[in-house]
């Protein structure tokens, strides 16, 4: 049987790993590396950092392009799922050509892998296809909602209160739909006008670049929108994410 | 200056440590305990068996007695914060009287310190008094909710979709707010009914009793349960978490 390992490895900081996460990586013979073929950051440079320093040789490190996606197109949901789609073929033949029976393969994500990352669902679609069997196993990461709380010092949940993750462009659709909202994939800044919130931002968590901003949006925000946009063009990519919390509930 | 760190450890499995916490448990001085003294149940071993494992001699472990709960109290909030106004006068003179000026204290925090913990809260309320000065850090860690969608090798977030954390007690009060729901501190098993959901359960997440029942609600729930109840009879506690998931979302 072949064996695969989804291992988490937290948001950018290469001591985020776990030792579960480490050992994962001590048992892998192949690490199989799905990558957009122009965007060369440091992330994809510490993953390697990583797989140096707890993998253990011999191991392999096999590689395949990434589909592009459109991120035009209309229907988000149905691109990503075809982009996914495509994804899928990539890595079934990855799985199927690149690891022997008996012998465990690897794929890294960053943060946790059940946070908003597509690695699980792209194994189940591989499996239900059928043409190649395996066992697999998830490693949990430290993930950039962890990260970032961790690092403005606050906490994801008040006493008693829900919170909501969700996405830039949910909260731009449906605005504030709670008190307390975990913000992912925003490309937009849709925090704009959410005047009753306070904000923690943070972007390129756990790295040297990292860059943390709280406080009222509506002192903050600006700065937040000025920040990103000069970071994403100074290093050609970003990642950030962040806590909104409601200054005054009405129900407390 | 003293300085106090708050380390997640994870949630249960001594392999969910970080590097960062394990750096971290090494660099402390003193380890701040608050237990409940009657219930000595096996996260106090696994917690001292961390200590000793990282810790780096000589560390000395400094103990409080928890303040009672009031879990009878008609007032959730008002209780909760009654009770960690109390704890933290706890955790303040143990900060005053067991930590010299120059050394690093530890709060040791099951799961992430950002999620349903009181730790922040407490460390907060205790530097407002001003009592007391310190600089203090947040080591990020694995909650519950990445062990358990990692356990269950299943996503927490879906494409593009929101996905509420919420406790028992709301859940119980306000029903299903979303197609996805991770819930926490639920003591009545307030799934039941929740017949068009899907739920991923698990109890003693990471530790060698762990327990995980996924399926319809409407086919596992009174499963879920029976074990709960027998689980936590057996053992004396018992620490569960769940994600819910509708099985035929209207909007998809």
């Amino acid at each position: 049987m072949k064996r695969l390992l989804i291992i988490g490895i937290g948001a950018g900081d290469p001591d985020h790993l776990t030792l579960q996460a480490a050992k994962a990586i001590a048992a892998t013979d192949v690490f199989f590396v799905v990558d957009k073929g122009e965007v060369k950051h440091e992330l994809v440079q510490l993953r390697q950092d990583l797989i140096q320093e707890h993998g253990r040789p011999p191991y392999r490190i096999a590689e395949a392009r990434d589909p592009e996606r459109d991120r035009s197109a209309p229907g988000y949901t149905a691109a990503v799922e075809d982009w996914r789609a495509r994804r899928a073929l990539a890595c079934e033949a990855l799985i199927a050509e690149e690891l022997a029976e008996g012998q465990t393969g690897a794929f890294l994500v960053w943060g946790d892998p059940g946070v908003y990352d597509s690695t699980l669902a792209i194994v189940e679609e591989i499996l239900e296809r059928g043409n190649v069997t395996f066992d697999y196993e998830v490693i949990p990461g430290i993930s950039s909602v962890a990260a970032l709380t961790a690092r403005h010092r606050t906490s994801l949940t008040q006493v008693g209160r829900p919170v909501h993750l969700t996405t830039g462009r949910r909260l731009a659709e449906q605005g504030a739909t709670a008190d307390d909202l975990l913000v992912m994939l925003d490309a937009h800044c849709s925090f704009a006008g959410l005047d009753d919130f306070h904000i923690y931002w943070g972007a390129y968590l756990g790295t040297p670049d990292e860059i943390l901003v709280s406080g009222p949006v509506a002192d903050v925000g600006d700065r937040i929108r000025r920040l990103r946009a000069e970071a994403r063009t100074r290093k050609g990519w970003i990642m950030d994410t962040y806590l909104l919390r409601r200054t005054d509930p009405a129900d407390r």
